[in-house]
């Protein structure tokens, strides 16, 4: 009687979320210490000591009632002009204050654009491995979710295979680099591939296809020679999703925007939709005091050199333990091949050794497992012997 | 091609934002003091300074890595507990932790019940004047809107309008009291009356009709023997959606909750359906640094005696000039009725002399004006004159 297609949603846990449940109740049982738990992306660095220090400033400093009031509902517009100025300056656009949409964070920077561009049947492609909510988002939108599959040697885009898939209904493509759960970050050539066939679509079709990319990773890569692209330098119909959850640590606060590429013919229509989306899904605005926050810390960044060392650290230990690994060039996932056919049956066992990891099922990607190292540099360490057995286990 | 709705949405300001407007325009034209804006329902009143000395404590001593990590979807769970308890030491309620689940603010409580309780074409009621984004946040959900009048004379509920507009497809009546605009409080009696009706034509068709009582007035009364109603204790099919918005002066927070009585049979559907509507619309969770702060500030309330004595001015002020008002029991709004039937063109006028209010129509009820007294007293004060030239002027 109810909608019950939402009962359904809330009764059933994604197996993440199921398997950190599992872990909180294993770690009772045997302690904390006995239990490894690689499930859950939730960033193990703390936020900047910045961080606190600022917000501490603002509540001493402003005054309450414009601090805690409403925004407009993109957001404070001085908020909104220092982000523009500073993607302008990092990336070589020329957004305005008027590009951007402050968000609840991520999640609501996607569901705000789904609802945006997409009608009813309207089709979103998105080359697996991805982020679960992404199907979500996209069914609650109306839309039908498109899957194709990434090059299975580095994870990078398959170009050819998202071609393959666009029909005139193809509304949107959804990318995610660095990618959870591969990590893999895909480079320039890739991106100018994707885009001059998006671009030969629209030209024989006349049908538009938005290319979003969600980018709540941009800064957690490791390697001094690696650049993510900003997709608006390469295709006019691109719309930007970023957030502060991993970058600052502050998942839980809900701070992120979207940036809606001016080059784009349509961009009025395109922003107003984004404006009339966040209001039809009850976003009244970004909350106030983070608002205030990223406008005085938007260019500064966790400690991540922790990341990169547990990447290190646990790649090499699992490559010699013979594991199957692609070396992640971000985020904070390894993407590991799983020794048989069956993920679930390997997480199952993993689990017969306190190692707690994810199946690629559910980021659409069977026969691989996706291990969360944001975690101390201790858990690593420590479960490194459970890891060592694991393999010995499949000799 | 894009979501045209949504880009009508987003285009079309509502009446309020674009009088707001106009009010920021003319202010820098002829000066902040010559222009009185009663456009807008944001509290003047900041927000009781242990908001802000809790929030401090709270940076200075929290695990940043907790205090900014996510919480579990529906909240903090020892957040949920201290607000339960709080409500059943009030209300007289038996509700749990898991009867909660933490908003961020009015709003999203509203749109995560709409999409929770609606399939396609299922009818919302709700008596006029109401909040006009009510109309957008259950089309959006795909329900109809349907609305039915209330007493003209004190706006107090009309159960019989209500009883007349049941169908077998109404799946929710909403109400909101303290009202925005009128300020009208209901009383028991009529709660009851209500409830007797919606219990009736459950026996009668089987079919059931869910009470939602939006609350973000609810400290906002003025007078002592002034209660409201709390509709869990009349009817078990009772959702309650809360924010801290209006009470703490935090509306660019954006944070509140969603409270589901447990005394109804379907319980554990209804708030799983929550739950699932919150996921698919992009709520990960409500700003955790605020959940913190509620935990502690729960049972504190902004300084309303400002309102108070506004309401108690300007409302004796109104009548003293001939003016029809309906005296207001709580939120800070005065309903007045329009000297002329087009309200719209009483506003027109009304801007002649500075005074910036809001027409009814938008709330669903023509031939009367909103003014929000939610400003300074010296506002008040200073645009008395302005309100008794605009009174002779329709002698």
């Amino acid at each position: 009687m109810i909608n019950t297609k939402n009962v359904q949603l809330g009764k059933v846990r994604s197996s993440i979320r199921e398997l950190f449940e599992y872990g909180k109740i294993r770690k009772a049982e045997i302690g904390e210490d006995k239990v490894f738990d690689f499930s859950i992306g939730n960033p193990s660095v703390p936020a900047p000591e910045i961080v606190r220090d600022t917000l501490i400033d603002i509540l001493n400093e402003y005054d309450p009632v414009l601090l805690h009031g409403y925004t407009s509902a993109p957001g404070d517009f001085s908020v909104r002009k220092v982000l523009a100025d500073y993607i302008n300056l990092r990336f070589k656009t020329n957004l305005s204050a008027d590009c951007l949409y402050l968000t609840c964070g991520a999640a609501a920077s996607l569901t705000i654009v789904f609802n945006a561009l997409l009608n009813e049947g309207d089709e979103v492609i998105t080359p697996a491995p991805y982020f679960p909510e992404y199907r979500v988002f996209v069914e609650n939108a109306g839309g039908e979710f498109v899957v194709v599959p990434s090059d299975k040697q580095s994870f990078g885009l398959d170009v050819a295979a998202v071609e393959g898939a666009l029909t005139g209904r193809t509304k949107c493509v959804i990318i995610n680099s660095p990618n959870n759960p591969s990590g893999a970050v895909y480079g320039e050539s890739d991106i100018i591939k994707l885009c001059t066939i998006l671009e030969k679509h629209r030209e024989k079709t006349g049908n538009t296809v938005y290319l979003v990319s969600d980018e709540p990773y941009r800064e957690l890569v490791y390697d001094k020679e690696i650049t993510v692209p900003y997709i608006m330098n390469y295709y006019d119909c691109s719309i930007v999703c970023y957030s502060y959850s991993k970058s600052l640590s502050l998942p839980g606060e809900r701070i992120g925007y979207i940036a809606v590429n001016n080059g784009m013919k349509e961009f009025s229509d395109v922003y107003a939709a984004v404006c009339g989306a966040g209001r039809a899904l009850g976003f009244v605005c970004a909350p106030n005091l983070f608002q205030q926050l990223i406008k005085k810390v938007y260019n500064v960044t966790s400690d991540i050199s922790v990341y990169k060392a547990n990447r290190d650290r646990l790649y090499g230990a699992l490559v010699s333990y013979g594991f199957d690994v692609v070396r992640p060039d971000g985020a904070f996932y390894l993407f590991v091949k799983s020794p048989e056919p069956d993920a679930k049956a390997f997480c199952e066992r993993a689990k017969e050794y306190e190692l707690l990891i994810v199946a690629g099922d559910d980021f659409g990607c069977g026969g691989y497992v996706r291990i969360s190292y944001c975690v101390s540099p201790e858990t690593i360490e420590r479960s490194l012997p459970a890891f060592k057995a694991l393999a010995e286990s499949y000799r």
